[in-house]
């Protein structure tokens, strides 16, 4: 099954988590909002100067310029943060600094680089008037950027830094986020020992718990680590339950071996309906991959080879986290920001029918262009992913791409 | 002057901090490595099998084929985590599982859909083989991830989940990284309060402190928060000086009036040599920007306004703290895993020799490429940033983008 259609088939049926949290903005960056926030106020609540210069009627501007100048008399000076003291009328004019309230009557502002000032010996200065202003220019209007009641950021949003500037501004200093997806990982195989271990003779340490983890971290999610499980049947099951239990979504990197890939896609089916919908998905590195859901909330089982776990946890497991944390994204699981593009040096071979992920160097070319460069050589080798800057994307219904083409590189 | 070259003067003269943490893998995700990890032992460490199948002599089949099968002798049966209990003579085969030890004699997998097994009433069983093997097929052998000794990953690497895989298959458990840099953040301006309170008549919220702690921390830097400064040289020195002492950097929000950024510029330049360094960059928005570098710390006076603020702090502060961290980055600060690449949906016009940043949407369009739209309007105001996906970066030699053009995107 095509690796966007698999996650479907498990997102689907997901609903996102229904805990929320109250969060103050400096915790906020990267939270899923829970629910649509409306402005309380309208933005700016005064109209203010974009610019340094003088507030003006427009008509007063009307046809000046520098060979035929309008002189309007200086009548007030408005700093920021001081209520002007009196309205402009009709051939007059007020100093104005960027930011400052727009004295009533004014509707324009002519910058200061547009005017000459004339003291005279007593009473008002005149200023003179060298371009001609539009009504409304150099002026911010009440709630031109935002109106009290409108929807100020939608729910399913991450955050990003414009979002938490957009609601200082509001003065909305605390808000309520999705809670962070508890995603369970568990490990198998009779030859994995923990990474803290000496591994025997025969035996490795487990690298996928931790890649695993990297991922649901930076996707968002809260890894709950279970250790590795026995490989027999009722153990896995009786593991694989009590993990699935505390958690929204349970991953298990099922060993290498046929047999115990069988035997952890076993205890995955027996979790509760519907589960397994995925048997293999057409994806390389990663083919025998598990898709279930068990009782509404995900389970991936996830091949043992570290490559092969790390591809499909970007490519399946990170945007369920995303899916599960309420965040709108692409059916297909597609779609993200730790996503590049970049020219291909040369060309690499692929397989319609299957998404590839191919190890590559990437470098800035002298026009600013990235360039990646494949990494050939064994796979399925942690420390080719190490050495490697990214990995190539070749999309499913692609026979290869060719030297010269941009292709979307990951960056996990 | 340019903004990479803006950058590159004020980061050239700027060391890494010298601070370092230890921490363990599970916090190290996005930490920068503070110096090269050698590798403590190879890997593997035995040569292991990549397959399920027959661990043989790859001489004994050759020329093996459908038509002319190869015929071993089943001596043995090698699950994973276990010694081979005798080696491979000649003629002869043990079944073998995917991770397992290969035996000694052995030098190849045969995997087992190019075999039969043939039971026999007594004695051994025979494997059929089917096709021929080359040395080494199927096989990782020892040292093929990596060797004792050799570097596993290198200082200023920002970890990513793939690097922490690799420790863990080394059993490194805890790493040395660079401490996070603090910085700084001042906003000025007399008619500013803080986000928390309820402005006055004329005044408004800080959206400044909050957009550019959430860059500083997206960057891996500390945000340090020093409120707002009054708007007097003396006074906003004091306070200036006060929190770059406690900080590796200086952010300070320069009010928005002519004014109140001279009098920034000035107190900046107070705060030790070189001093200003820049003072203005061609960027939009953005330009009035004052770089600094005070005792070989970097000081950045940003715009008032919400939307250069957050431009100039992307582009600027963003990088900063990444060289601060130690990472290896580009020396104009440009290149970032939050860029995306996208499709230009309608020109937009430039000028050459000035950066823009134009705030756009995005969407995929059928072939899955991303499509940016320009959003054109009010691009000083902060919720136009709230509503965009991104902003498109516009390279300071270009006179505009042509509908078609794939340019590059931030996602700030």
């Amino acid at each position: 099954m095509p690796p966007g259609e698999a996650f479907a088939a498990v997102a689907r049926g997901c609903s996102p988590i229904a805990r929320t949290e109250i969060v103050p903005l400096r915790t906020a960056l990267g939270r899923v909002l829970a629910s649509d926030v409306a402005a309380s106020e309208t933005l700016p609540a005064f109209a203010r100067s974009t610019m340094d210069g003088y507030a003006v009627r427009a008509a007063d501007t009307h046809g000046a310029s520098e060979q035929s100048p309008a002189y309007l008399r200086l009548v007030d000076d408005v700093p920021t943060a001081v209520v002007p003291r009196r309205p402009i009328g009709p051939r007059e004019a007020a100093r104005i600094h960027t930011g400052a309230m727009i004295p009533p009557g004014a509707d324009a502002v002519v910058m200061v680089e547009d005017t000459n000032l004339h003291p005279v010996p007593v009473g008002d200065a005149e200023v003179e008037i060298l371009a001609a202003a539009a009504p409304g220019e150099n002026v911010l209007t009440v709630g031109e950027d935002i109106r009290a009641g409108a929807c100020a950021v939608p729910a399913g949003r991450r955050l990003r830094a414009a979002d938490l500037g957009g609601f200082a501004a509001l003065g909305i200093t605390r808000v309520q986020v999705a809670a962070q997806p508890r995603v369970a990982i568990l490990s198998t195989g009779d030859e994995v020992v923990p990474a803290s271990a000496a591994p025997g003779p025969a035996q490795v340490r487990d690298v996928n718990a931790t890649t695993i983890a990297a991922i649901v971290e930076r996707a968002g999610g809260v890894a709950v680590a279970h250790g590795i499980a026995a490989d027999s049947t009722l153990m896995l099951e009786r593991t694989a339950r009590a993990a699935l239990d505390d958690a929204d979504a349970l991953v298990i990197s099922a060993g290498s071996s046929v047999s115990v890939r069988d035997l952890t896609a076993e205890a995955i089916g027996a979790l509760g309906a519907p589960g397994v919908l995925v048997h293999g998905i057409a994806i390389k590195p990663g083919k025998p991959t598990v898709l279930a859901r068990c009782g509404g909330k995900p389970v991936v089982g996830l091949p043992g080879n570290p490559a092969s776990a790390l591809v499909v946890a970007w490519r399946i497991v990170r945007p369920l986290v995303r899916v599960l944390a309420g965040e709108r994204i692409d059916d297909d699981g597609l779609g993200d920001e730790r996503e590049l593009a970049a020219v291909l040096d040369v060309a690499v071979p692929s397989r319609p029918g299957r998404e590839d992920y191919v190890p590559c160097t990437l470098a800035r070319d002298g026009a600013g262009h990235l360039r990646a460069t494949p990494v050939f050589g064994a796979s399925n080798l942690i420390f080719t992913l190490v050495r490697a800057d990214a990995l190539i994307a070749i999309p499913f219904d692609r026979s290869g791409v060719a030297a010269g083409e941009t292709v979307r590189v990951i960056v996990p």
